[in-house]
């Protein structure tokens, strides 16, 4: 590809003209910023509901008319205007506990543990302040996988809590490990109280699918060591690997029978953000809670009571992606057809990611099985790591910023999520359009190699 | 007007019928759910912005047309699904910052001192969390008025701060004075570290309009007192009382020259729910932030960028509320229209409330000058005082409650907000269509002559 900088980017505040025609953002998972297209019966009802005069649009197909009043009878005056009750719409959270059901093959779902949030990481949020506000002797403690979400970290930071990590283990396709749980646990025994595991699946950043036995491995793990599960699922659709399945933790949980389902104390959370939808803009979420304490609860409605409600047309899109047309409706292929062509797009773009990767020397990339990153290792000469230090940049950091100012492509470090002392990496998104996609898979390569022959 | 209970209401667990036929909800301030039409200029856009399909509807005005494309060409990829940056879309908070600039006589805002916010609500959490984190051997104190909004008093109790309490004076239209900020200030210093002044204007629950006279008072007091003044601005077209009208403090601040514009902290807040357009379920709001100190300003950027960004629909609505349609613009006849007529009804039934409340013995009730509740001061029996406390109920809790069970009016009790010790309130909306706000405050009357009858 041949770079024209005459007619490219100019720095912010010196306006120094930069090797590069355009910026290339792979460093945030926003789906419609990188020109993926917003599923059109979603984007109908959610105009009826808004102006409800155009139900009277015979444009309008009658399913998504039929879906904008069912939302709107539930808002009250009929706008969504109103607020909701703070956990969410009534007639939304049973379309949610439906989803959940046919999702789960059948385990029941109950829309009283059903909450509606502003985007998954609010529903996040809010457990964690909930699970940490107890007082004692000792912190609480949260258990977070490295790499992590940075969500956790900070939140973890704000709340005062201690933040255990345990390491997914890179080697076996960012796989998670009970040893190494138990590790982590009883390190952290000794120095603070620890009362919840999170899991993110698929992963982010590293984009590995969880097997079912290892769901199982960690069920058990939390069982045996009284920990709240934390599910961070809002990846949920984004499985691309052959031989990769999403299993949900409830599901999981209660086919392993009473003993757990009765018992083990868990909170799963979705998005309208990710998936075929990545609607993030909406900040559309629900979390699901099983298990938990009355009393408790009525701390949550307390907690949530005070922000008033979710933002009602997130929710109604909420209630859009768990009750999408059926077949026989109006709007059926048309929404099947557009759901594929985005998921079979991002398969092929997670798939190329990691080919292309792969063929660099110096950069190591497990298989994207799901999510929406890739999270290479990278070799970064020893020369870079002294330049790095020098300047007080953690080496990767450097790396990137390098990569940022030569090539014009945006990644973000893996310091920023953690990683194994003396590993490096990068997050990039697979979320560029193909053609895009392999521009940028190209110049990385280029630069990864410049890289370490300049610092060689 | 004649009850007919035999097609009326019946409880909600054992099925008695109760003697009224609908429950009316005078609690909240929840315009729509109480019949509001909203404004049909902002939904249209709003459509708009979810379906641009409909930019090549010719039923849609040119200017809301216009309106919708500005929104989206601020939108990653064209698309409110994008996230926004944290502090809000900037297209946006130019509109924001040029509105405060008209409204303030030409007092010059800063786009980059403009946040928008998930609500006000999340703003004025977001500021005390900010104010309060820090470290030291008192805890932080935090001044509010009494009667407050109990999003305040929630705030600080999960912050773990000192609510610093000062009384308004409900014999002076529930004025603020300042010999009370002092006292309240003196007191709160021996036990702890206070750092901000919070004020409500117009006044929730207490419905009074701040004199500019007032303002200035506070202002000089926050500056030799060094508080950080929190201004709530919600209600800031909901002024209804002759002689009464809205001075924002950031336009005070500036009026009262350099030795207090350049120094005196303050954060103002508005929000897309209340004025004409009532709009709380798109949980839409901005703050400004004056004077801040450019560390503490990186510190706030940081939380923010944690919950990623405001739903971009409330950031688009903001949007419109702040450039609304504008002379020679084909929807500017009938925005003012809808506009007029919305705030108009309201000041009828703000005046309405207050003549009807004060006709009954026992009930006194200070003008709604602003915002959208009276917050009458009622006369509770020792009889219905003692029955109350028997049973662990404040008095106007216990009051509101039999309200309830005989009349189906929804009210919330004083000791919801605070009062003076010894005196007791309810707050009522204004919300109610007229006809309905008739036969409920003909039916509060009754109620509280055979309330009292009863008790004494």
């Amino acid at each position: 590809m041949k770079n024209e900088p005459w007619d490219g980017v100019t720095h912010e505040t010196t306006g120094m003209k930069k090797p590069f025609a355009e910026v290339i953002k792979a460093n945030i998972g926003d789906a419609h910023a990188m020109g993926q297209q917003p599923i059109t019966f979603f984007r109908q009802v959610l105009a009826l509901c808004s102006y409800p005069e155009l139900l009277s649009d015979s444009t309008f197909p009658d399913d998504a008319k039929s879906r904008a009043c069912r939302i709107l009878n539930s808002c009250g005056g009929n706008s969504m205007g109103s607020y909701s009750p703070s956990q969410g719409i009534g007639s939304v959270r049973q379309d949610v506990a439906r989803y959940v059901e046919r999702r789960d093959g059948g385990v029941p779902c109950d829309p009283d543990n059903i909450y509606l949030t502003t985007g998954a990481s609010d529903g996040i949020v809010t457990m964690l302040k909930l699970l940490v506000c107890g007082e004692g002797t000792m912190r609480t403690g949260v258990m977070i996988s490295i790499p992590q979400y940075p969500l956790y970290s900070a939140a973890l930071a704000e709340l005062g809590a201690v933040q255990i990590n345990y390491y997914l283990n890179e080697e076996k396709c960012w796989s998670l490990d009970i040893t190494e749980l138990q590790r982590a646990l009883d390190e952290a025994r000794l120095y603070c109280n620890p009362r919840a595991l999170c899991i993110i699946n698929p992963g982010n950043p590293t984009g590995q699918v969880q097997s079912r036995e290892c769901i199982e491995d960690v069920i058990r793990f939390a069982a045996k060591e009284r920990l709240f599960l934390m599910a961070d699922e809002v990846y949920q659709d984004n499985v691309y690997a052959e031989g990769c399945q999403f299993h949900s933790f409830k599901k999981v949980l209660f086919e392993m029978g009473p003993e757990y389902s009765e018992t083990v104390e868990l909170a799963s959370f979705h998005s309208t953000s990710k998936c075929y939808m990545g609607e993030c803009g909406f900040r559309g979420g629900y979390m699901e809670i099983i298990n938990m304490d009355d009393d408790v609860k009525a701390q949550l409605n307390k907690l949530l009571s005070v922000r008033l409600c979710p933002p009602v047309p997130g929710q109604a899109l909420m209630d859009l992606v768990v009750n999408p047309p059926q077949p026989g409706e109006p709007s059926y292929e048309r929404f099947i057809k557009e759901r594929t062509a985005t998921l079979s797009t991002l398969a092929e773009k997670a798939k190329l990611t990691e080919q292309v990767l792969n063929t660099v020397q110096g950069i190591s990339c497990n298989p994207v099985q799901g999510a929406m990153y890739s999270f290479p290792s990278i070799t970064i000469p020893e020369k870079a790591i002294k330049e790095a230090t020098d300047i007080g940049q953690e080496p990767d950091m450097f790396y990137c910023m390098k990569m940022l100012e030569e090539t014009g492509i945006c990644l973000v470090p893996g310091s920023g999520f953690g990683q194994k002392e003396g590993t490096y990496h990068f997050r990039m998104t697979i979320l560029p359009p193909t053609d895009k996609l392999k521009v940028l898979l190209n110049k990385v390569q280029e630069f990864h190699l410049k890289f370490n022959q300049q610092y060689s």
